[in-house]
């Protein structure tokens, strides 16, 4: 087998740190820094001919910056001639730009798989991809992790009764069921409509959540209104608490402001998304998937089925 | 033939302007916005379909920003059925990492010039590639028009007495050499050197300078260390007054105190990269490569020689 290396460019260091460090080596040596004109430079610093390299980087924002930083990484990995180049991107940005939704629009999903093929990756790693349709936009093999058994885990150390698991929108059922079985708990829906148009959105409920302890589940939360209207809606229709969960904690512009400002008891996200300064609140709290990427890696490193993590 | 059309994104919108009114179009229609998290999105808000597209968007700074909003461009282009695809890309970024200079380092202009064929371009129209090897990188056709004109005809209607033009290093000597052709005037050379290790460079001047107006070419202007050097140097050394020049006016970080506290008299460059707020100063005078770049759309559109606007 090929010696293993885990690198880590600027999303998420700490995370790559924990990944290292699970797997038992230090993280491979290298440099990333800036020219003055903002031009990306990097310098691998140790030998990687031969190895099998896994570069851990989301495309978090700024999501162009981490997408180029990674592209170039690839490429010098791929001259400095790397047994195989695998990329762990716990978060996949531009996931949303899946399909073309009006006329004349780009789909980015599949364009930035074609840019990480084109530079030189040979696989990915990543977790609770946004439509996982997105796997099809590649030629090259793709594991998709799946954030709800670190969730789902969190929830029932927590011993709350009479659980009801809701999912915000009708594209969430399915992990919102997946999560239920876990814990043993029905479901409910949020079941958005515009009786008219120009008229605002009702939020009416498909399922009993009268007096239950509700968890919403999503896959990203980004500007926190779905969930956070969702949460509201909730207590005022007889709830009596309501925790909300993610994958994914893109939380720009008004979310941090949303969150504290709702119903939201606890908000419980994970560390594909780093929580930077202007990210803290007292409700959140951020689980670590570096045992499930270690356990990952270490798997594909050593041909063993990942899928046995789903399950 | 095909119906020509011009498009801007966010990197030369003044200059894209004045191109699409050269040619007697008005720019096609646009919209290029940011998600709160910070990922582009670009709707194409009128019909292309057959039509030969040609977009203007230079990879100047931030860099990484207007190269993925040109491959998104690229890719939203090439799903709304245009005829072709051309790309205006009058600075190129990256262009200083052609090649490997030290081991385990990526070679970042080619990999722009796969990520721009990937996406789907069909052939990039550029001015004063650093190198112009990078024209290798690519398989597809390529347009390298060159500003030697249009700063020696500015350099010939000042009518200046007894010039002499000066490469600032040994690798820009063919560049000037074609700018003193075109001004009947002689050349010289700055010979940087190093007399021992970490003993400070010596600027030696190969060339006769003594009482002449001396005018320094180079392609870049970036941090402007090189140039104000050579400028003072050549004052130093009898010249009577410095003018400088160049096509691509990168001037990051100090440049443009080191430009105003120098012995350039005036510094005239192009408005491949234009000039921000952060950049201005009473030194610097910009002429516009829009004529040429107009010109060149036409003649390329028109199946037409480019090559007869290099003489
Ligand atoms: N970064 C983004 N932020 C907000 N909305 C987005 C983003 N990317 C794509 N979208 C929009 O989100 C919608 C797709 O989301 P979904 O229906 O959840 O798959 C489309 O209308 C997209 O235009
Ligand atoms: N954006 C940049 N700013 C400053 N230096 C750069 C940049 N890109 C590459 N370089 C360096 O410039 C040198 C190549 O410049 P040149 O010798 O003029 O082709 C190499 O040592 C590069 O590492």
């Amino acid at each position: 087998n090929s010696e293993l290396k885990v690198f880590t460019l600027n999303s998420n260091p700490a995370l790559a740190e924990e990944i290292a460090s699970n797997i038992g080596i230090e993280l491979g040596k290298c440099t990333v820094t800036t020219f003055s004109d903002g031009e990306v430079q990097i310098n691998i610093d140790e030998s990687i001919r031969g190895c099998d390299v896994y570069v851990v980087q989301s495309t978090s924002s700024p999501v162009n910056q981490h997408l180029m930083e990674l592209l170039i990484m690839i490429d010098a990995l791929k001259r400095a001639s790397a047994n195989s180049i695998n990329i762990v991107m716990p978060y996949y940005g531009y996931a949303r730009q899946d399909r073309k939704a009006r006329s004349r629009e780009p789909i980015t999903a599949k364009l930035v798989a074609d840019l990480l093929q084109t530079s030189g990756a040979d696989r990915v790693i990543m977790m609770d991809l946004h439509a996982p349709q997105i796997q099809g936009f590649f030629d090259i093999p793709i594991d998709n992790l799946i954030g709800v058994p670190i969730l789902s885990e969190y929830f029932e150390n927590k011993n709350l009764d009479d659980i009801v698991v809701v999912s915000p929108d009708h594209g969430g059922v399915t992990r919102a069921r997946k999560m239920a079985d876990r814990l043993g708990a029905p479901i409910a829906i949020i079941d958005k409509r515009r009786p008219l148009p120009n008229v605002a959105e009702v939020m009416n409920i498909v399922g009993n959540i009268e007096g239950k302890t509700a968890i919403l589940i999503d896959d990203i939360i980004d500007t926190a209104g779905t969930i956070t209207l969702a949460a509201n809606a909730l207590v005022e229709n007889g709830a009596k608490e309501v925790y909300a969960c993610c994958t994914h904690p893109v939380l720009s512009g008004p979310a941090i402001e949303r969150i504290n400002d709702s119903k939201i008891k606890e908000l419980v996200v994970t560390n594909t998304i780093p929580l930077g300064e202007d990210k803290q609140s007292e409700k959140i709290n951020p689980l670590s998937v570096a045992p499930l990427i270690s356990e990952a890696i270490i798997r594909v490193h050593e041909r063993q089925s990942v899928s046995i993590l789903f399950d």
